[in-house]
């Protein structure tokens, strides 16, 4: 176990006890389950359901008030695992999970699986017991039993998970994880079905992105941590700016799939520019006009005597651009086809040489006007699969470079007589293991502990769902939605898999319909907001409201 | 005046009303000053009066109870102004020294000289009303009236500022600035009192970097601010990494003179790792010294299982190794003498070339150990006057390109079987314009009424000092510290200036002293501390607790 020194705000924080549901809190003897309809896929349903037999179509379950000792009586052992990427809440939903057993029954029992996935098939746990919770309640990170990215999908890791839980006696697994950690929660259910085990499995949505959303789930937890830390900084990035007057700030922020959390931190904190991933993919846009639309925002600024500026940048951008996508592929291509080759090249400048020849025209013409370090990059930092490693690419100073040229020329036309003088962040680790705010603390408690009513009745192939979260946390509502539902088949490293269907920003979705309107506005007029850092103490109205993306998807109106 | 929305945040802290020293708390009518004995600087005295004959070896001011009443009846204007890079705080000492002024008097006036020194040359300047004030009390940022950097040293520009603070009619003037700025400022002072101007002038000390402290000022204000924000930032990523397991953060921190910052930031979260630039520079530390200690912590803690970790390096490090601030040196000499030379060589690498061979074969071996993204930088990133950019070099970078380099050597010689996967990270803007805790809020607070105190008292040439700090803030110490008193004579740019002395890391001091008795378990143990955010509410234990710094200064017992 991993030793810490607490920090005074920790040990305070510890005394907080999360604000369980109603229907909840008096324990899961006195809540039952309710069965909705027969549910289908959301898109694919033959084909989805051809996969998952025994899981598909089940009923939507809702918790309503009722007497049901009966699901309290025996013993249950426990099982959970943390899988994926960190995110604010994490240790919360394990605290949600133990409570909800323990007040069921003082006998049963939680275990957590260690690592990650892999700690199943490794059979490496830990019993969860309260003492051990005690010092991580209401805290970031997932070091109480860590995390791994390992997906149990080989029949062998399929046998041995299985050999592992029969043997522990375990009655339920809970995997806490994003779309991918359960859709895979989906598989081991199905496959237990299918070997007649009877142990459940239940998923709870997890992911700092935000891409795990659907009518049913209203959110993933950490959104609303990681987005407001991203917001507290971004904030004083602004008021920096807004006090020197002579930076353009290029913030870039974790989110490679989807652009939810920069969409969240320009709602919270007004800046100048803010791009869009799915805008720019739905445009259809070059690489070029992105920096012109830049370009002429900073020229415009100039004009009206404003060197400065602020500007978001979604980690992902560089693949919605359809060009850049396009080009990173072929790469990922040439420099596989011809590793024999390259390797007897000794210079970075010979080999960008050998594969420019190598691409179609349009490809190597956009490669030639990329800055050197980006090209670098491009050509360089490969992950073990030989593919060209999209995160680490410095978009933000992509950009920044490809800008200073562009002003240079309009500055030479006599078009632009602006400074320009930037400095570029990326923030991603920094939020995703804060102290989880209120909102967090009290959503993955109650997730935790709806997963383990989900259990004790029973249920599996079901993700813990917590609804109507714009509202206090006593009237949430609670229950759990068939994993199978929440599917379609997407291509996958050239194979069709069924998945979760990942959440993208809707175009036509009211939190980018809000942004279309404010946006004009924010480019020019200077409206900056400061958020400052979460606060756990104090008025209810620092502590306790959450994601404006939240409230605009619940109809809310927003200044 | 900027526009902004407020956030909710913004507005919950603007009604926080900061605890003034109980000698200040009945106003300026009940306040008086105590000459204490003459002073003289803390070197170079002889020089020192020299150039500071009516200025030089004034009485330290102590305030103590008593009828002042006189000095409240003429009717007062004061200018105040911002100066050098922003601190959180600075809106709460134009907020103190505007209650000050009002208590003493209601009639009193305070101006904002707009975008730091030059506006009081330019004669822009804004009248600080209680109204105009009310968005700004508790608040981080300059933008109230910005800042700037320019320094007020030519008879020109002294004779421009003359001139408008007559003719505004100006009692006193307060700079609130940095080293160079309060030493500006009793330039200032010395100039008008030569000049038979009868206008005080009152520095307040601020600076995020920490280094301007010695026995009569125990901190600048923002520093306890700035490294909380840091410290949340690294804790959080070493609760990140402590999760994970599988990476080692390299984490710069502003401050480029002293290493102050990354002194307190590593108190209170316990990184695996922590350089500290003064004791490089004591110990003649190499460039290749500094990796290999690195490099042998990584192989000890690969050894023990564990593959991650965390180092703080100060933003300066570079300039404290001796042979690389010899040959930043030697490379501006260079690039200088051979300008238009190098003009006309088109490639990196033959201007690369070229200079090699200009500089001492010892300095050009260590150019050429450098990784070639560094010495690019060191190569092209050259300010307005031709010299490197030394702030822009990005050192975490650097280090991890040469400890993989290291690594690489080892593992072939089979003495590692780690694996190595570094990220890396800079923090400076984003803790400059924080909201200010509440040791800053009431800090600045009470500077900026103190300094009201002063210049009402017609001192000039004074710092506003508020002492006793590890106390209840009821319990700070007011007065005032002669500005030369904290000079002495230092070559810049060539020529000998009176300056104030910069407080470097005293390696005998007690917070250097506590680190060298504690790192070597952090190095090993893991005992990391996620502070967490700033907190504004809630309980004192999370609120209230200032440096780590201050409180080894005051000879208190850390863990």
């Amino acid at each position: 176990m991993p030793k810490c020194a607490c920090s005074e705000l920790q040990q305070e924080r510890g005394k907080f006890q999360p604000v369980l549901p109603s229907i909840l809190k008096k324990g899961p003897a006195f809540v039952k389950p309710k069965l909705g309809k027969a549910t289908k896929s959301v898109a694919d349903q033959a084909t989805v359901k051809k996969i998952f037999p025994n899981t598909y179509g089940l009923p939507a379950v809702s918790f309503v008030k009722g007497n049901n000792a009966a699901v309290c009586k025996k013993a249950v052992r426990v099982g959970v695992v943390l899988s994926g990427g960190q995110a604010p809440g994490g240790h919360n939903v394990i605290g949600g999970l133990l409570d909800g057993l323990k007040k069921a029954n003082a006998k049963n029992k939680l275990f957590g699986f260690l690592g990650g996935p892999s700690g199943i098939v490794d059979n490496k746990f830990v019993e969860i017991t309260p003492a051990l919770m005690k010092d991580y309640r209401n805290t970031g990170g997932f070091d109480l039993i860590q995390s791994g990215r390992t997906k149990i999908e080989t029949p062998e890791q399929l046998a041995a998970a299985k050999n592992n839980l029969l043997k522990n006696k375990m009655d339920a697994l809970v995997v806490v994880g994003g779309d991918d950690s359960n859709t895979n929660a989906c598989v081991i259910a199905e496959y237990l079905k299918q070997q007649g085990v009877d142990i459940s499995v239940i998923g709870v949505p997890k992911t700092i992105d935000g891409d795990l959303k659907n009518e049913h789930i209203e959110t993933s937890f950490g959104f609303d941590t990681a987005t407001k830390i991203y917001a507290e900084l971004v904030g004083n990035i602004e008021r920096d700016m807004n006090s020197a007057r002579k930076y353009w700030h290029f913030v870039r922020l974790m989110g490679r799939s989807a652009s939810h959390i920069t969409l969240e931190v320009a709602f919270k904190t007004h800046p100048n520019a803010v791009l869009i991933g799915e805008e720019v993919l739905a445009k259809k846009m070059t690489l070029g006009q992105v920096v012109n639309q830049l370009v002429d925002l900073i020229v415009k600024r100039a004009k009206a005597g404003k060197n400065y500026g602020i500007v978001l940048v979604p980690e992902g951008l560089i693949e919605f651009i359809p060009e850049m996508k396009e080009l990173i592929s072929a790469l990922n291509d040439a420099l596989a086809d011809h590793e024999a080759a390259l390797a007897k090249l000794s210079s970075l400048a010979e080999k960008k040489e050998f594969i420019l020849e190598k691409l179609p025209k349009k490809l190597a013409d956009l490669m030639k006007s990329l800055p050197a370090g980006i090209a670098s990059q491009l050509m360089l930092d490969r992950d073990p699969h030989g593919n060209v490693q999209v995160s680490l690419i410095e978009t933000e100073k992509l950009l920044v470079e490809m800008i200073k040229t562009r002003l240079a020329e309009l500055k030479k036309a006599g078009k632009y007589t602006g400074k320009f003088s930037a400095i570029t962040h990326f923030f991603g680790y920094e939020g995703r293991c804060g102290v989880p705010s209120t909102f967090d603390a009290n959503y993955t408690y109650a997730l935790g502990y709806n997963a383990a009513v989900l259990a004790l009745n029973k249920c599996t192939g079901y993700l813990s769902s917590v609804k109507n979260l714009t509202k206090k946390s006593q009237d949430w509502v609670c229950g759990g939605v068939p994993l199978t539902m929440m599917m379609n088949i997407e291509r996958r490293k050239g194979k069709e898999k069924p998945v979760i269907k990942k959440a993208l920003v809707e175009l036509k979705g009211k939190p980018f319909m809000h942004l279309a309107k404010v946006r004009a506005a924010w480019a020019t007029e200077d409206l900056f907001v400061f958020p400052g850092p979460i606060q756990f103490f104090g008025p209810a109205v620092v502590t306790d409201i959450t994601t404006v993306t939240l409230q605009l998807e619940a109809g809310k109106k927003i200044k």
